[in-house]
C-alpha cells in the first residue's frame, strides 16, 4: 500500500472536514411543516445504499467478525434497568498481540447501521496495517442491531425507552467496551486511537476530551462540535455548502439561487403544481412546494457532505467529485433553458446517478417513519442552530427559531431540549 | 494575611494527603455484623459537629450568602424527572468583578451538608483575598439541604429514588451551576480553580480531567483515587494509619495492636463484657466486642484524617497534633498499668477531649438510621477493597472479600456494585 493511496484517502476526510458540515432536512419535515429539526445526517434521502453490496473500494480488503458485548444501560445512574447487546465489529489480522505495544483503532459508530460506516470508512482499514493495528468499530446504541429493550420499536416506544439515547451514554459504551475488550485480549498496553466522522466524528473528538485515559489520539473528520448556541454563525453550514458550489461554477451556483423564486412561481397553481411534478418526475402529485425544495436542499446538502474526489457509493452512488458533475450539468445547456430544466439534470446526478430511477418518490424513506434516532437527539441534547442567509448562500432565507423548535420537539416527543447541555457537558466556547 | 499563616493553612492539606485516607466503618456495621462497607468518610463517631457553632478559625473571617438553584436530576439521559433545589454558598466580597479576569475558587462538596465542609475550609477563605477570588461551595446532591424529590426521605425512599445519587452526576451538577453562575454575572473569562478533600478531593481531581474547559486546576486533598480495584495494595490505608501512630511513638503502636486480644479475651464471658463495659464507660452494655472494637477503630482513623497541628473542631473538637495527644496519653501510665486503661484514655482524647461525655452510646448517630448515602454510593460505584494487615498494620486481619461484599449490598439496597465503572470512567490504572 504506497504513499499515495493513502493519501488519496486521506483527503476526503479533511475535504469534507473543512468544506461542509451535515445537512439538516428532517424525515419528519413534511410531518411538521417547514419545521426543521437540527442537522440529520442521514435522511430520507440518503439511507438506501444496499448494505448486502456496500463495499465501494472493491480494492480494499474490509473484514470483521461481528461480535456482541452485554451494556448497562445507563452508566450514570444506579437504575434497575436491563443491559442490552452492542455489536461490534473487530479485525485482527493485522494486530501484533498483546505484548507488541501495537495499537487499537476504534472507530466511533455514528446514527445509522454500523456496517455502513465500516465498509465506507477505506482510510481506517487501509492504514491498519501499516500500524499493525487492531480495528474495532462499535454500534452506537439505538441503531442498527444494538437496540435496548430487545427490538427497534420497544426502543423508540417513547421518551421514556428512549430517554438512554445520548452521546453522554455513547461514550461511556465505547468506554466500558474497549476497556474490558482490552482487559480480555491483555492488551491494556496497547493504545487506542479513535476516527470518526460527521457525528462520529463528534463523538471521537469528545472521547479524547473526556476519556484521556482510554485514548491517546482521535481523528475527527466533518465533527461540528462548534456548531451548538452561539459559537459559530447559524449560517455557517449553508454558507459551506453554497461555497462548494460556488467554487465549482459562479453560474451553477446563480442557477441554484434563482431556482427558488421558479418553483414558488410555478407552485402558486394546481397546473404549476402539475408541471412541477412532471418536471421532476415525481411518482406522485405534488401538493407543496415545500416537499420539493427540501428534496432539493437535501440533495446539494449531502453533495456537499460526499464531495469525494473518487467515485463513492455512501448515500448514493455517485461519481468522484460529484459537485463538479452536477455544475456540469447545470451548465451544459443551451442558453434559454429553463432553470428548473437545468435543476433537475444537476440533481438527478445524486438521486439518479446509475440511470435506473423512473420516477422520484419524495416521501420515500428506508428509515421507519416513526420517530427516528437522530431526531430524538436532536431535540434533546443535539441542538444546532443553523439558518440560511439570501446574500450569502444560494438557499433561500431562514432564521433559526429556538422557541417553535422547542414547541416542536415538545409536542413530537413530550420533552424539552436542553440546548445549553452540550457545550457545559464538553466546552466548545471560547474564553 | 501573611505568608507564614498560608503556608501554616497549607500544611494540614498536604498532611492529611500524605498520612491519610478515610476510613471504613459504615453506620450499618454493627446491622451487617462484622462487614464492613468501602470507606465512609464521616461515620456514625463523627457526625456530631454542632452546625450553629461550626466556625473553628475564629481569626478567619468566613462569611458567604446561601443561594440555591434549579439542577437536573439525571444529566445524562432525558426521563421526565423531576428537577431539584442544590443548594450553594457564596462569597463574592473580594472578588473583582466580570472584567477582572479575578479567579473563582469552587469548592467541590462531600457527602454532607456544605456548611460544615465550608467552615472547615479556612484555607480557601483564607487565600480567596490574596487572589482576589470568588467563592463557591456548592452542596453534593443527596447531601444537606440538597434533596431530590422534595424531601430526605423521598430521596433515600428506595434504589429507584437513590440511583442518582453518583459522582458523574454530581461533577455535572458543579459544571451546570459554575457555567449558569459565570454566564449570570458575565464572568465567562474567570478562571476556575476546584478545591476539594477526602471524597470532595477525588471530585476535583476527577473534574479537572473530565471538565477541562471548565476548571482550570484542582487542589484534591486526602483524595483517595487510587483506591480503586487493584491499584494500591488494600491494606495501604490502615498501613497508613498505622504508621501515623507509630511515628509518634512506637510503644503507643503496640499497645494499641495488642488491645485488640485483650478486648477479644474480655468479652469470651458475660462478666468480661459488663467489664469492658464499666471500663470504657459505655451508656449501655456491651453485647458483642465488635461494637467496640469498631468504635475504637474508627476513632485511630479519624484521628489519622484530621492530624491537623492545630486545634480544629472538623468531627470532634481536637487539641492540635491529636495522635501525639493521644500516645501521650496512652504512654504516660506507669508501667504495670493495663492495655485497656491506656486504651480508653486514649480514645478519649477522640471522643471526649472536652470532657464533657458521661458516658458512650456506641449506637449513637447524628445522621438518620435509615440508608446512608455514602453507603449507597459504596455500594454502586465507589467500590474500594480495603484490607487490614496484621503484620503491617496496629489493627487486626481483615480480607476484602467482594463476593460477600456485593452480596451485602444487594441484600442492603437491591443493587450490585459496578466495581470496574470509577476506572472505566475516570481512569486510574498505570498503562
Amino acid at each position: 500500500m504506497g504513499k499515495t493511496s493513502t493519501a488519496n484517502l486521506l483527503l476526503p476526510f479533511l475535504f469534507v472536514l473543512f468544506s461542509s458540515s451535515p445537512p439538516l432536512i428532517t424525515t419528519e419535515a413534511s410531518k411538521l411543516g417547514s419545521f426543521r429539526f437540527a442537522p440529520r445526517f442521514f435522511g430520507r434521502f440518503a439511507a438506501n445504499a444496499d448494505l448486502n453490496n456496500l463495499q465501494t473500494h472493491k480494492s480494499l480488503k474490509i473484514q470483521y467478525e461481528t461480535r456482541y458485548f452485554t451494556q448497562v444501560l445507563d452508566h450514570f445512574s444506579f437504575s434497575n434497568l436491563p443491559t442490552f447487546q452492542q455489536r461490534y465489529l473487530i479485525n485482527t489480522d493485522h494486530w501484533l498481540g498483546p505484548n507488541s505495544m501495537a495499537p487499537i483503532f476504534l472507530y466511533c459508530g455514528n446514527e445509522g447501521d454500523i456496517e455502513w460506516f465500516a465498509v465506507n470508512t477505506g482510510f481506517v482499514w487501509e492504514i491498519a496495517p501499516l500500524f499493525n493495528a487492531m480495528v474495532v468499530f462499535p454500534e452506537h446504541r439505538y441503531y442498527g442491531k444494538s437496540m435496548p429493550f430487545g427490538s427497534r420499536d420497544s426502543a423508540y416506544k417513547n421518551a421514556a425507552s428512549l430517554s438512554y439515547l445520548t452521546a453522554e451514554q455513547a461514550l461511556a459504551d465505547f468506554a466500558a467496551l474497549i476497556t474490558d475488550l482490552k482487559r480480555n485480549m491483555s492488551a491494556e498496553a496497547c493504545p487506542v486511537v479513535l476516527f470518526g466522522g460527521s457525528y462520529g466524528g463528534m463523538l471521537a473528538a469528545w472521547m479524547r476530551i473526556k476519556y484521556p485515559h482510554i485514548a491517546i489520539g482521535a481523528l475527527a473528520s466533518s465533527a461540528p462540535i462548534l456548531q451548538f448556541e452561539n459559537i459559530v454563525p447559524p449560517e455557517t453550514f449553508y454558507d459551506i455548502v453554497s461555497n462548494d458550489f460556488r467554487r465549482e461554477s459562479v453560474s451553477c451556483f446563480n442557477t441554484i439561487k434563482k431556482s427558488w423564486d421558479a418553483i414558488e412561481a410555478e407552485g402558486q397553481t394546481e397546473e404549476g403544481l402539475l408541471r412541477l411534478t412532471e418536471e421532476f418526475h415525481l411518482c406522485r402529485n405534488l401538493r407543496s412546494t415545500q416537499d420539493l425544495e427540501d428534496w432539493l436542499e437535501s440533495a446539494y446538502s449531502y453533495l456537499a457532505m460526499v464531495d469525494y474526489p473518487y467515485p463513492s457509493d455512501f448515500m448514493m452512488p455517485l461519481p468522484g467529485n460529484p459537485i463538479k458533475e452536477v455544475c456540469r450539468k447545470i451548465d451544459s445547456f443551451p442558453d434559454g433553458t429553463s432553470t428548473l430544466e437545468r435543476i433537475f439534470a444537476g440533481v438527478s446526478v445524486y438521486y439518479n446517478y446509475t440511470g435506473v430511477v423512473d420516477c422520484f418518490d419524495l416521501g420515500e424513506s428506508n428509515q421507519d417513519l416513526g420517530a427516528d434516532g437522530w431526531d430524538w437527539q436532536a431535540c434533546t441534547e443535539m441542538v444546532m442552530p443553523m439558518s440560511s442567509s439570501q446574500s450569502t448562500s444560494m438557499f433561500t432565507a431562514y432564521d433559526f427559531n429556538y422557541s417553535s423548535y422547542q414547541d416542536e420537539c415538545f409536542k413530537h416527543f413530550g420533552i424539552k431540549p436542553r440546548s445549553r447541555w452540550i457545550t457545559t457537558e464538553f466546552g466548545g466556547h471560547v474564553r
